[in-house]
């Protein structure tokens, strides 16, 4: 049994942006993804009080750290300007880079 | 496209400390959240057969280092004692410090 | 208020696998687990386009390092055969390891 680094990239974004979201994963090298819907709440400046909870979708892609590269540039280019992203990556050790 | 170093916080607790929880996170400097409603199970000693499921929330902050010491003091002060409560911190690599 | 290096381990496995998996992680030493429901697609050499999304359930423990190498062979020797499974283990600091 082996373990492999790897990043997690888990990208936090608007529902109605699924589907360009998921062909961009795809592009950039991902072979699976979770998907998991989330409540959020947020923005720079302003109290959570005042703000409606929206209904957002978070997934989560094991890729090498040149796919997370790609994954961040085409989000910052053509996602950060039409829809509420947040994106970042974590270092995990996978024991299988397998199905999702 | 710049990356940033911050510290994601998950916090996972029981329903009914919702509205507390949030106020927390929002004095503590957090400019956003995700919430997930998760199943749990679990306490030191006991066999998991033996335990009922509870329906718990989780939520994920992504904040630098001080506020997540800021939370992490309040929460064992003031969540610790009434609330069935787990936290903890990851490293992680922003690249938009956005919306959530 | 002190913060403990602990290893968060995550499993994403088909829904049928859910009793057993349960059993694993306790007997590996787990004290809790939360359960969130998760959609997913994926398989090494197909485009998503072409793969159904299937509901699958995503399981984190946060253990010690020896029970996550535990966990993992476990998984590699009993799961891995049977069901389409995901494991990976990320560096974490827990405020308290408690009722999770």
């Amino acid at each position: 049994m082996t373990l492999y680094p790897m990043k997690l990239v888990t990208v936090v974004t608007e529902s109605l942006a699924r589907e360009p979201l998921v062909r961009l994963l795809e592009e950039a090298g991902a072979h699976g993804y979770t998907l998991t819907h989330v409540e959020g709440a947020g923005a720079q400046g302003a109290r959570f009080a005042d703000m409606p909870e929206s209904a957002n979708i978070k997934f989560k892609v094991l890729v090498p750290p040149e796919a997370a590269a790609r994954i961040f540039e085409r989000l910052a280019a053509e996602f950060f300007p039409l829809y509420a992203t947040v994106a970042y990556e974590t270092d995990v050790r996978v024991v299988r880079a397998g199905k999702f």
